[in-house]
């Protein structure tokens, strides 16, 4: 692959050149010379950021965006998602997932980590679109599926797909996989060393469920059956809403990473109090997700990181919670370290994953603070150039294929929308 | 002017064409014949809205964007904002506004009630950018500045600049105009049949020293003075977000407007939980805004909606509340009709205020739902064309002069900038 020569691009209030060579930054500066075979980026009038880590999303729920909107969740499954996901097949799945990766791409993100079904075809649509995902074999009940030959043929199959994509084991939450199967995808997970990624603690209804079953709370459950020991450091719970301080300081000491949904826990009517503050303060690792689009109906992580730090604020009433710098850590760094990946910040010898900002979209005009101008101001269309593990994948807003991608997720979908 | 003919866009989920013809919709219909002398827009692949209504903002300062971002309101006022409106003169508020008018087009909007200084220079920026807005004549004190004599030259230099721009009396509000300026303001609304736009019940600060002065809440002291009577049906109270039931029922019954600005209070740190369930039931006329680009960062009215409608939905704990269609009539209809105006709606016989949005944009893919598509996972980049009172703001993207008012603005706002 080429090296690439960003030139005379704005970085932490600064104009340099970037060069990126054998998918890493290899060098910063402004006398920094381009080599003879790279490929040259004009940086004027553009301002580098490290790309975001989506860390909680249903990729091919795309094709399902916009279905029950405003419905109650029983309603919603029931009449909306449900239906619709019983005629998913391996060509939707793929389809819809390179709609998703399509649209990440377009606002920035070049890691996400994902969890559904099919997921040999989401593998395909991902290494083809050239960003990182980290994948989840969904488990429910005892989790009987997921066997030593089950998970090592799915791994060989998703993993085949190529070197940015990951396998990972995902039980769906504490309120459909048994404490057997609970206990079951933890050894797995040791045993493998792959990310545990689940639901907790999404709603009041959940945490109330667990407590009236099991006599304790979501994370409470998890530490008692040894979870969260045998999982320390792989440990992702999306969502992670409704928590006690107890439970806190436990996550805290099992070094747990934990994704914030704002839009959809907003959407779905969830609630609206991220304890981001006491999580920090406790060493849990918080990250940003969208969830799928079939939820809150983008994969916006501009918007998810915006709306997180004006709920911070709002919700506590303290305009000074979760600063721009902050929130730049937490939408980026936060989840690529989450993952064990060696991205999130440009600086020399870290993996090239990077995006450019427009300056003169109109969300930076005129110019005062361009990191307040990406969180506060700008939409994902700001974004013009994409940058995964050396690669370009979008420039001047432009991904190859996204003709073909669109029309083919509108043929999909059409066929999966509940009669009405 | 020339008629417009729409040609097949898609409304109300049918494809259809529509006549504009003297500022106004002459016609809607699948076999409406084309006049010879009309302007054709190609409307396949886009859906038509109407225009949205920003119905609280400072245009102007704009130009102090990103400014002291995440600082406390005393802070941000005393070291960032104040410092630099001191610089501020007619041709900064000129071009700050024509910067405002531009970001609003680009979204949507073709009308906004305004409050600053300086409203001749904002006048003539608004009525060559071709918007319509409601400019508030600021007072403070006891509003000596506002005679008989100086209103009406104002509202003659301000309305004379076109017919779409309208002087309003704004009273900035209850903590910074005394009583005898509150009622004084109230008198001349209600000579001049203006309406009396003011900062209501902002913060919980503002209520309890209300209470502590006067010994009563905001609107109950407004009602005590014989404000609300003598502006029924002209008055409009930004934010109203800290109001108790007996507030609520006397807003209602002397029929107030009022604005939820919902990006500014939560990023400012005011509160997150508006009223509108009990102030649509007890008959207050609910309406959206952004405040100024100085509190919250950008004038996009549809990521206001979003958050307005996301907002209800997760504080309330109930993803049914403000559905999609409810949320339409508060951004555009709820609008126009308080300031007068017959737009709001795309009906034979309206105002031609109206938006084509690109269905191609990657936002609708895969066409489940365009209204949940518009406000649940669009941005301002999906808006294509703009149309105020018959004619066109803007086509593909594109407003006229946009490149100059961009490089004004830039170098305005340097002049402003304090010095570090």
């Amino acid at each position: 692959m080429k090296p690439i020569f960003i030139q005379e691009v704005h970085l932490n209030q600064e104009v340099t050149n970037i060069l990126i060579e054998n998918q890493h930054i290899a060098g910063i500066g402004s006398h920094l010379p381009m080599p003879a075979d790279a490929i040259k980026i004009v940086g004027r009038q553009m301002a580098a950021f490290p790309t975001v880590a989506n860390m909680h999303t249903h990729a091919a729920m795309t094709l399902l965006k916009g279905l029950g909107s405003d419905q109650t969740l029983q309603q919603w499954l029931n009449e909306s998602i449900w239906p619709a996901e019983k005629n998913l097949d391996d060509e939707a799945v793929y389809w819809g997932t390179k709609l998703a990766c399509l649209e990440m791409i377009k606002c920035g993100t070049t890691l996400f980590n994902d969890m559904y079904f099919r997921l040999p075809s989401s593998a395909k649509a991902v290494a083809e679109m050239g960003l990182r995902s980290v994948l989840g074999f969904n488990v429910f009940g005892d989790g009987d599926e997921l066997t030593d030959e089950s998970f090592l043929r799915l791994r060989e199959e998703v993993e085949g797909e190529g070197p940015l994509v990951q396998l990972s084991i995902a039980p769906h939450s504490v309120y459909t996989v048994s404490e057997k199967g609970l206990r079951h995808c933890a050894e797995m997970s040791q045993k493998y060393g792959t990310l545990y990624h689940i639901h907790m603690c999404e709603t009041e209804t959940e945490v109330r469920e667990c407590q009236q079953q099991y006599g304790c709370r979501p994370y409470s459950l998890l530490q008692r059956l040894g979870v969260l020991e045998m999982t320390e450091g792989r440990f992702v719970g999306a969502h992670s809403l409704f928590l006690d301080p107890e439970e806190i300081a436990l996550m805290g000491s099992r070094h747990v990473t934990v994704v914030h949904n704002p839009a959809s826990n907003l959407k779905l009517g969830s609630g609206s109090q991220f304890l981001y503050t006491e999580l920090c303060k406790a060493g849990v690792n918080v990250t940003l997700g969208t969830d799928g689009s079939a939820s809150s109906n983008n994969l916006d992580m501009i918007e998810a990181a915006r709306l997180m730090s004006y709920l911070q604020k709002g919700v506590r009433q303290d305009p000074t919670v979760l600063p721009a710098a902050e929130l730049l850590s937490v939408a980026t760094a936060n989840g690529f370290s989450a993952l064990g990946i060696d991205a999130g910040k440009i600086e020399v010898g870290k993996l090239a994953d990077l995006m450019l900002v427009d300056l003169d979209n109109i969300a930076f005009v005129p110019d005062n603070d361009t990191l307040s101008g990406l969180f506060y101001a700008a939409h994902a269309d700001a974004v013009d150039t994409v940058i995964c593990n050396g690669r370009i994948l979008m420039q001047h807003h432009h991904v190859d294929g996204e003709e073909e991608i669109v029309a083919q997720a509108r043929q999909h979908a059409r066929k999966l929308r509940p009669l009405p």
